[in-house]
């Protein structure tokens, strides 16, 4: 496997850095998990968008021209992956750390590009939905990190977990104040009465590029589709439900700690979104 | 510098490891640290307790005998401080990303101590008190991440950010809730009228090695310390308020966004108990 490290291409093993880069010390980094469609990823340039706002907000500098991230997420296509769909992940680490320990950094960042060939998820997932249940771990819509793709992810990864140790394939996390936020990796839609309704960033969650496109979606469709404060209640007694993910598209949600959600999985309007994701992606990328 | 990485001594410069560790992609890891007086590390073995029981609760695993910490501490002392106080860093990270985005993982955790010169706080902290702001940012009681010291500290370097941008020494931190938890870095106690308080770590803070000798010394002395709910009113109408941390001790507090607290600073019970942890350290390393 090759990789991308500051600007050139070399072999995996071989892409290493400081064990005093503020990466490692504090998660101090930022990140971005793109979907590429036969070597396309979609929607680019949003995913960038939102890194160089996260960036802002962490006061982290040296993100590479979009032309050379660009041409590094295609040579490593061409090593690594061939054909086929492709997982890409762009990490941005503080850099070296001069024992400063605020935002204030300085040395350049780390800046690291891995494309692996996209594995998909469970085929299961899709055809009779996932089942999930309630992680104990809140999200702290306090912080503003709840909004930023950064590298402190341990609370998505121990959500995770909980998910597998209780034989669930995925958990949904609540805020402090118990409303509904997100997936372990994902963002939420319930379906209610032919509307469509997600948390609001408010509550202390990642606005990833799939639930802004699915929102997209639903307006062109003629689906009433808002943001709002949503309890478990909400999602237990809604008639579809579902995460949205770069990586995975459109996942339905089967069961939620053991109850049902709705009468059927997938559901009539979680079809018709990830039939319509799928042609906006051929869409956009002239597949 | 020389460091110490995996079993080995060398330059920091050498000291590399993949970019494609789960420290660095998610902040993976957990880490000590701790004040060595001339070159005698302070309660070593309650730093090693909370570095293993933080371990557990990571499903961590890797942390390097007691004996080979210790000896690699001694060892880079005598290599980059030679005489004077040390400020010791013990990082243990996820080992190698295998693809797994959980708590399961497959390769070995990098360990990484930095043992340098200790630079000290600056004297008028200690002479006039801190000047603290309250931060924006929230420490999330909902998620065990508050009680382990994880390389997940983003946050906590952004409460620091937040008083250099508003002029200040520190920040204290609230949780969801509201409630007091701790310092950017450091854990929070109050004086009222002759009694010692400090919050709990059911608020979601780190609960350090020095706030466990502060209390000791409380009891020791016949003085009276609890720990409680407390609010921002309490502090602000606090007859005396410290912060207590490894390497700086106890550092009074002089006044929260602009409110002196209490009058006078240190404060008699700060100052009895600063030279009561001081007569420890002492009594415990032989110094």
């Amino acid at each position: 496997m090759k990789v991308y490290l500051n600007g050139a291409i070399m072999d995996e093993g071989e892409a290493l850095i400081p064990a005093s880069d503020r990466g490692v010390l504090f998660g101090d980094g930022i990140f971005e998990t793109v979907r590429a469609y036969s070597g396309k990823p979609f929607r680019m340039d949003r995913h960038l968008e939102r890194l160089h706002a996260g960036c802002r907000d962490l006061r982290l500098s040296g993100v590479p021209p979009e032309k050379e991230i660009g041409n590094a997420i295609g040579e490593l296509y061409r090593l690594n992956v061939v054909s086929g769909d492709a997982y890409v992940r762009i990490t941005l680490t503080g850099g070296l750390f001069d024992g400063n320990r605020s935002l204030q950094r300085s040395n350049p960042p780390n800046v690291y590009i891995m494309v692996k060939p996209f594995e998909g998820y469970p085929h299961e997932w899709y055809e009779r939905g996932m089942r999930v249940v309630v992680s104990g771990v809140r999200t702290n819509e306090g912080s503003p990190l709840s909004r930023i793709k950064s590298n402190n992810y341990l609370d998505n990864l121990m959500a995770k977990q909980e998910a597998k140790d209780r034989g669930a394939d995925d958990a949904v996390m609540l805020n402090s104040s118990g409303f509904l936020t997100e997936g372990s990796s994902s963002n939420l839609f319930l379906v209610r009465r032919g509307k469509v309704a997600t948390p609001g960033v408010e509550c202390g969650l990642l606005p990833g590029v799939t639930r802004e496109a699915v929102m997209e979606l639903c307006e062109e469709y003629g689906v009433t589709c808002e943001t709002e404060f949503l309890t478990l209640d909400d999602l237990l007694q809604a008639d579809e439900a579902f995460f949205s993910v770069s990586t995975g598209e459109i996942v339905p949600i089967a069961e939620v700690e053991g109850s049902p959600i709705g009468f059927r999985c997938p559901g009539p309007i979680t079809i018709r979104l990830s039939a319509a994701y799928r042609a906006l992606v051929k869409k956009e990328l002239f597949l």
